[in-house]
């Protein structure tokens, strides 16, 4: 039988290992496949540009649309919009299967590519978009697809845990551990996409779409960085047995009516130290999934990376690269139950806050009264002896710590308690405020 | 369209939940196959006998050889060899696609069963033969198919984790940690399956099968159960900073002429406290896989039960289904590689040895003569206390316990260095022996 005929388009760190995986591992993945797979281009901004890479010159071209339309495999890792949406639906009008890692373009448009997919009756996978090497999406479009998804709970940004995983274990701010990330090369010199929890807030959409069988564009997605995130946060949360952790959180709930909702949000949050995304380390990746009749599963592994990214990438190749030749095509856009997207404000979520109160009878009731008035249960109270601040000598009149956790509410009563708090006489400050998960 | 028919071959556990899931679901199920499916009918023993489970009494049925030439997806659970193959040997030559559980026979016999979907143009699908509600076998099977997987670590049965789990916390016995197992509903009332090692001896042959493109059957797995773990062996891994598990240990590596092998073993290892392995408690399930590009990957989930195991079944009953709707088939064998198993005398190990000695000058030269002999270097030694022992007391000379771990070595080396030790005059017994894994 004919070679497939594979392009590639972009050859950054991806994928410079894609095309480097599919020439020295050839013969392996043609055992697998069934035929050979061959590399009909890969197309580049400059091709004359000297590359650390060992594949014919001739291959390199600037004509990514020509290129398209030579072969029956398209891998683009380009990343964002354009040109990379018009070169995937090109391609699949071309009638090739298309293989992205492109996280933003789906989160943005998933639909659109799903659409020209399923009229051309070509395939559409995105392994590497969430959670690089980790088989994340196959098991949740496919091995999930008899259960029911809860709730997914996922470290899917390798920067932000690895800045935060330094704040922890060196006690660094967050300005200084961006800068040790930088480094070492896990964080970009502008890393906004990461810190302020863009790039998780893509893949949360995807893992939601996936999970609730409902369409998440990033937009939908509420997101919240860990820009604000402080070393007094952080030494909050050792004090009370948990770790600060970026979570991309996607929920399916009832909301008080009964009516079937999901909601979808990145941001910082407080877990307990034994819950198994707490001990992700570094820049690793994690997502934990409960399901119904599954129970609770976790997913572990490199989220980033040439390497790890080209394993998932080269998975999907395989796949759609079978389908050529034994026929089929994978799963399509699966929206059917398109459930509404609760607003922030009304998710239920639990809030660990810390107050600066001034040291005398009275406060604490004080303090639990505006609790009671937004109808939010408090859990624990815990006070504490105040840190010494530097820029504010002991002078004024003695003060305290209060530390107080909060049952679940509505996300919205939380953040007007928050606010009622701080105007509060005898609240200085309101030291820190973060969401609690990982519990119930 | 028409209905897909279902029939289902066993009505225990898994059987129950995955017919109840079939009715309860069954609007989701229509809208994510694109046809409904239709429960066909059960095939049981006693169709008369009474069961939890509120679906139409006239579909149970003791005639299974006719149920399956009526279906379009036959499920089965029954679990062992016959009639299990032989139903579904007819069930694939009447055209039906196939989903089992059924570890044993994948691990005995699953070449049969692969000709057979091949021959007759079905699918074959098992993810729930292996760790349960885990994705595992689909990532193997597709995920990683751009991959090279090294290796393969798993905790892959609950009970005997359980097991473990149970002396290790409360420092019971075995015999007494079986017991609480059996009384939990845990362990069954003959463990004998579960101790000895042989339900993770089959997962280990599955296992390594789909890891390395090489046909493995149980008979090719060494394996070891737990019934010789002892309080002194936990104990003594405790106080080496590990935690010992049954581990299914499928590896990749080169002989000393260059010539790729595969071993595969299952028996009881130290790991250290830190490898994400050790934190798997209670009856869990995890697998940890490293592949070339991919690196370091971790499945964590449930690994037994009516419903968790019902959810990986019906993720492959959609799959299936999607395939009788939109054609196409899921991958079949993949042997190509047919790597030779290297017997377990030739696989490097490394062990942990505590010996009860004389407690006096030259013994640990005497020793360490012994490792020498057989060319097994030592990594480190540590003299401790001896335990004191009811049945012996201190009567006879002084004594002391040295605890020995090596680098790695031939396994054969290694037992024959055991051997040696007990026959020494200065060693009075070899108190516990354990091989260590999940460093390197």
């Amino acid at each position: 039988m004919e070679p497939l005929r594979v392009a590639l388009l972009g050859c950054g760190v991806v994928g410079t290992e894609v095309a480097r995986l599919l020439t020295t591992h050839a013969d392996e993945l043609a055992a697998r496949v069934g035929v050979p797979l061959r590399l009909e281009g890969v197309a580049v901004r400059r091709p004359g540009r000297p590359r650390d890479l060992d594949i014919d010159q001739a291959l390199f071209t600037s004509d990514a649309a020509g290129l398209v339309r030579r072969a029956d495999v398209v891998v683009e890792v380009i990343g964002g919009i354009e040109p990379a949406r018009g070169l995937i639906l090109s391609a699949m009008e071309a009638g090739a299967s298309v293989v992205t890692a492109n996280k933003a373009l789906l989160a943005e448009d998933g639909p659109t590519l799903y659409g020209a997919a399923d009229k051309h009756g070509v395939d559409l996978y995105f392994e590497a978009a969430v959670a690089g090497a980790i088989p994340l999406l196959r098991p949740l479009r496919e091995s999930l697809a008899g259960d029911r998804v809860r709730r997914v709970l996922g470290i899917v940004n390798g920067t932000t845990n690895y800045v935060l995983d330094k704040m922890h274990t060196t006690g660094a701010g967050f300005a200084d551990a961006v800068a040790q990330a930088q480094a070492l090369g896990y964080a970009e010199a502008d890393p906004t996409a990461d810190v302020e929890g863009f790039d998780a807030a893509a893949k949360a959409a995807i893992l939601a779409s996936l999970a609730f069988h409902t369409r998440v564009a990033a937009a939908d997605v509420h997101r919240e960085g860990i820009t604000g995130v402080t070393a007094a946060d952080v030494a909050s949360a050792q004090a009370m047995g948990a770790v600060v952790k970026l979570l991309a959180i996607c929920e399916r709930s009832d909301d008080p009516d009964g009516v079937e909702s999901v909601s979808v949000r990145v941001h910082p949050a407080m877990i307990p130290a034994a819950h198994p995304l707490a001990g992700v380390r570094e820049a690793f990746n994690a997502v934990f999934v409960e399901a119904e009749a599954a129970g609770e599963l976790m997913f572990y592994g490199r989220g980033a990376g040439g390497q790890p990214t080209a394993s998932a990438v080269l998975g999907d190749v395989i796949t759609v690269a079978r389908h050529r030749v034994a026929g089929g095509r994978g799963p399509g856009e699966s929206a059917y139950a398109d459930l509404p997207v609760r607003p922030m404000g009304q998710v239920r979520t639990r809030y660990h806050i810390s107050l600066d109160v001034a040291d005398r009878p009275g406060v604490l009731a004080q303090v639990a009264q505006v609790f009671a008035a937004h109808q939010v249960s408090i859990e624990t109270v815990r006070q504490q002896q105040l840190p010494h601040r530097e820029e504010e000598p002991q002078a004024g009149p003695p003060r305290a710590a209060l530390v107080v956790v909060t049952h679940t509410a509505p996300d919205a009563a939380l953040a007007a308690t928050v606010e009622a708090l701080d105007s509060l006489d005898v609240v200085a400050a309101v030291a820190s405020v973060m969401r609690v998960e990982g519990e119930d």
